[in-house]
């Protein structure tokens, strides 16, 4: 028997999950250009083998997004743009599922002009992606703690991705983080080994942790001198979420992505996994 | 004041761990094809951050590697292809080191042919930098476990080794060989993830652990059907020594590679290592 509802909603959120520990879902309401109102309701699950390279309709993450827009086939476009912005920069641990899947349901109830090209819905969608791949992120196996790492002046929007990869899937940044330890050689060992281009002397390093936002590196160079100020930056990194937020000096591309520390729960839940 | 002698190359052994807890060394002596007798020594560190790609005359694994064998500079071609063979071959955490470094110093006091292109001191060599590979895996930071794994049958060399590295890197698979989990999903999940070429229907996997060899998967099919032989693979990893044997069955190419499971003391290593 099926039901419809807010209980019924909760349910299906709550049957999808694993080793989930946080429902995932998110709900929005959307005043379109042409004064439509839409609504965006989005459910997911995922905690580990989490490194989603999504492409629309071919695609462990589960996701389904639902609304009443109005949007056509057409929309796939801007639809994979969203993915490859949202889920598609999510990495738990570098492991891609083989059946990372995402759902967008439209039924076009809210009535309308066709919402492909409104930017408002675009927004909306944005948001709410983004929002459940920040979740994801947070609760990934055994986490603690979640990574968001911000790469500006990239050459390209590629190199800006694969530094954000290479960062967030490295097990020594993702131990040092769970231990608060602000070991910033780690970070510019990832962004050697990315393969992405800059020079050295160009990159500006700050991590950002609650309202502290720590200058590391500027010009390259260490900012900090002292003992003392080692322990700003280890205060700045003891929150639940922690910002990586590195300036390369190469070019003007961007993107961010999230990830989570390494815990001795991650190898306990994927140690002691009963096939 | 420098010494030589057992004592002062044990000592300089053991001057250049760090997180290490096992002295990395090796010597051979072999007859080369003149009859000359050559020696060739040589002592490495490396245990964490620990997944080298070094280019000869460019390469934080160290290791040293003298002979008095009759070499010249054109063997360099050669020592690069034992490099990629061994070393290169190995992964910790896939985390490069911006230093690692590995030096063939060769003296030429045995005298005889020029060694360059005899057969007995390449393998000698390579005999000696494939020991020096196995122990620095199986001294990964935290490490209860060496893995080796094993690719046949690709289509090319880069896919056998893109694969090896896919596998070994997985924190799923490593974790899953830390706590004998015969798991053989995440080995499959590294399959695809890799990128390389395969029909599920043509691949064979084996896991073997000390003198047990248990064949899981036959055609891309599970070879083990009840809860019995799931016992027994769990048996054949626990062993200090896990070997994954994977036939593509896509083609002739064939490598090897090692590295370590992924352990709670990995975790306290990194997480609490003092900046």
């Amino acid at each position: 028997e099926l039901f419809d509802g807010r209980q019924a909603d909760a349910n299906l959120a709550e049957a999808i999950m694993t080793t989930d520990t946080i429902k995932k879902e998110c709900a929005v309401r959307v005043r379109l250009s042409d004064g439509t109102l839409v609504y965006i309701g989005a459910i997911c699950k995922g905690s580990g083998m989490i490194a989603p390279h999504m492409k629309v309709l071919h695609g462990t993450t589960l996701s389904l997004i639902t609304t009443d827009a109005n949007i056509s086939p057409a929309f796939r476009a801007k639809w994979q743009q969203i993915l490859d912005g949202s889920l598609n920069m999510v990495s738990v641990d570098g492991d891609q599922s083989t059946n990372d899947t995402s759902i967008l349901l439209a039924n076009g109830m809210a009535g309308g002009k066709c919402a492909d090209d409104d930017p408002e819905f675009y927004n909306a969608l944005n948001f709410v992606m983004t929002k459940i791949a920040r979740t994801v992120a947070s609760d990934g196996e055994g986490a603690t703690k979640l990574i968001e790492v911000r790469v500006s002046g990239a050459e390209t929007k590629e190199d800006a991705n694969k530094l954000i990869k290479t960062i967030i899937n490295s097990p020594l940044v993702k131990s040092a983080i769970f231990g608060s330890d602000p070991n910033y050689g780690r970070i510019m060992m990832a962004l050697g080994n990315s393969g992405c281009k800059f020079n050295l002397e160009d990159v500006r390093l700050t991590i950002k942790g609650g309202d502290m936002e720590v200058p590391i590196l500027d010009s390259g160079a260490p900012v900090f001198q002292d003992e003392r100020s080692v322990e700003v930056v280890r205060m700045a990194m003891d929150n639940k979420e922690v910002c990586i937020i590195v300036d390369l000096g190469a070019g003007n591309e961007s993107s961010v992505g999230w990830g989570c520390d390494l815990t001795y729960d991650y190898v306990r839940i994927n140690a002691e996994y009963a096939t």
